[in-house]
């Protein structure tokens, strides 16, 4: 090879984050509006009065969603609670969306009729609008690009950056459990495919299937913590799974965190069928990701509000940078907890 | 075939604009902050100060780009400008853009790295901030998805359903040259394939290929029109060729439009090149697209600013709806100008 040829990096080499992080750093932010850019669940822009927060995401069909079992009903409406669980995950109000399709002719009107029905059923769920958006041709599969829009004050928004040691660190509910939908569903797929006469088998196993199909973001938290008068010091949405968003936390904070196994919420039919699997609880709730349930820190002072609220899991505590990011197990072991998202884990 | 099979409407069958006013018909505006939905170049949300406008676009390879002609950084470049392009629309001002790619492994870091470089040269220009983002894996080609955010003022916005009987058509530029420069590339694209031995004949082709592959939105236009107090009465940029952006605002305004062949601004190269390939110069102005120049209506009353302005060129009037849309071609004929999109005519 020649000296002249060019440089070829792989995009392996950097993973998602350090690309995003590559790509973007040389980019200034020069409006004054722009309160906080790339590098949060959204970013926020100051429009003199409140804060709008601006959230996207980018669904495509092969990598994000299988529509061999994903009702389309079903699609739409995750489609609209991965974004507005970013906006939640600000501790700001989502309000307006905007989607965007790319469809190929292997859809019909009635197809994309159930994909909007789902759409309109998650609008009127979180009270958002659907205010805009784009509609193509695909050559191949469909691609949903969705685009979140909320409010909130400037004093309540939530950060990555922000936890301080000595901050408990809080999860709003059970994690692992969408993981082992997708691996139950997955797996029915690869015996349908072996035999297409068999029946799939998937008695019992509803939870963790709905957790998968139709999750829910999780507004009635974000305003409990509003009825309560509580803020907290961060916080972002576990999209992909614990240990990368408390990695997201310690990293932008600069700080560490303590984890105890015990404290990780995790519900009986998750743990049941993580054991059937093969697997370890505690990893599926770790890696799984898709649960979009909140992982936030709050000031120990703020302990009763937090005790106050349901269903909040107190899993750890934040801790110097120096002592980096800990489990402790249910064994009495300390292990090192690695950044990782679930597609890592899946392949 | 029984009754009891589902209905299969094809998407053809309604058509683009169709398409997304059937599906998102039903859906109902709540929050009093959505100003404006679906169905102009961006949504309006009032945020208590200043209006916010949004627009997105998603673009796909192998359906709104070739990356066998076109450069990534012009790509990058681009991929900017068709949605500030649309804020401009609105009258109004952008500020942020949100970008979310997904990226098939075939693409290396500096291949995005290039790509990046347009969007930050974009940035740069149009003084926006990119302020977030996704990227994922794609299964195949490049899908980018942008989010362009602006401010405007309500008393200043223009939408498209205000333009009145008696108004003024104006264009801001020259059409029909991004779809000829287009028509060059993919011919030497087919030549290459047939032979890769050929080298491409691009000689002189440099303005025609410029509108395709590096398209500007027209800031300076709504920049001048603030110095000298002008308020289109309604305005929408032209993307998919005159014919379909005239029907936009006459159908939503409830009016007809006589435009004057005479009127429409054509580049010399295009009239050129148009020859050339045998098509008729004013079909590629109507239906060619992808120029971005902006289309705007005024009350007769403001002519005298409208001539002060660089650039401007008058095409015809506003008519009431009876009369239709119709172009008075140069040899005195009167026909009915129809939307369709650029699209069509490539196929």
């Amino acid at each position: 090879m020649s000296n002249s040829e060019p440089k070829r990096t792989e995009l392996g080499q950097l993973g998602e984050f350090g690309l995003i992080d590559h790509l973007t750093s040389r980019l200034k932010l020069r409006n004054t509006s722009s309160v906080v850019g790339v590098g949060d669940d959204a970013a926020v822009i100051d429009n003199g009065k409140s804060l709008t927060v601006v959230s996207t995401d980018l669904l495509i069909e092969g990598i994000h969603f299988d529509l061999s079992y994903t009702p389309l009903k079903h699609l739409g409406y995750k489609s609209v609670v991965v974004n507005v669980s970013d906006i939640y995950a600000m501790n700001a109000r989502p309000q307006q969306i905007t989607m965007s399709l790319g469809i190929s002719n292997r859809f019909s009107v009635e197809a994309l009729e159930e994909f909007y029905a789902g759409v309109e059923a998650a609008c009127n769920f979180y009270g958002v609008d659907l205010v805009g958006g784009d509609t193509s041709s695909s050559n191949r599969g469909l691609i949903i690009s969705v685009t979140a829009i909320g409010q909130g004050q400037a004093d309540k928004l939530t950060y990555r950056n922000k936890a301080k040691v000595g901050d408990l660190i809080c999860i709003t509910g059970n994690l692992g459990a969408a993981y082992l939908g997708l691996q139950i569903l997955e797996r029915e797929k690869q015996l349908y495919m072996a035999n297409p006469d068999i029946q799939p088998d998937l008695e019992g196993q509803d939870y963790l299937i709905g957790r998968q199909l139709k999750p829910e973001a999780r507004k009635d938290a974000v305003e409990a913590f509003a009825k309560v008068g509580l803020v907290p010091t961060a916080m972002i949405d576990i999209s992909d799974g614990l240990s990368s968003e408390i990695f997201h936390i310690c990293h932008q904070s600069g700080v560490g965190a303590f984890i105890e196994e015990s404290g990780v919420p995790i519900h009986p039919d998750a743990e049941m069928q993580a054991i059937k699997f093969n697997l370890d609880p505690i990893t599926c709730a770790l890696s799984g990701g898709e649960d979009y349930e909140l992982l936030f820190t709050v000031d120990p002072s703020e302990l009763e509000k937090v005790k106050y609220l349901p269903d909040i899991y107190i899993a750890g505590e934040i801790t110097p940078a120096s002592d980096g990011i800990k489990l402790h197990t249910k064994g009495g072991n300390i292990h090192d907890i690695k950044a990782q998202g679930w597609q890592h884990l899946s392949k």
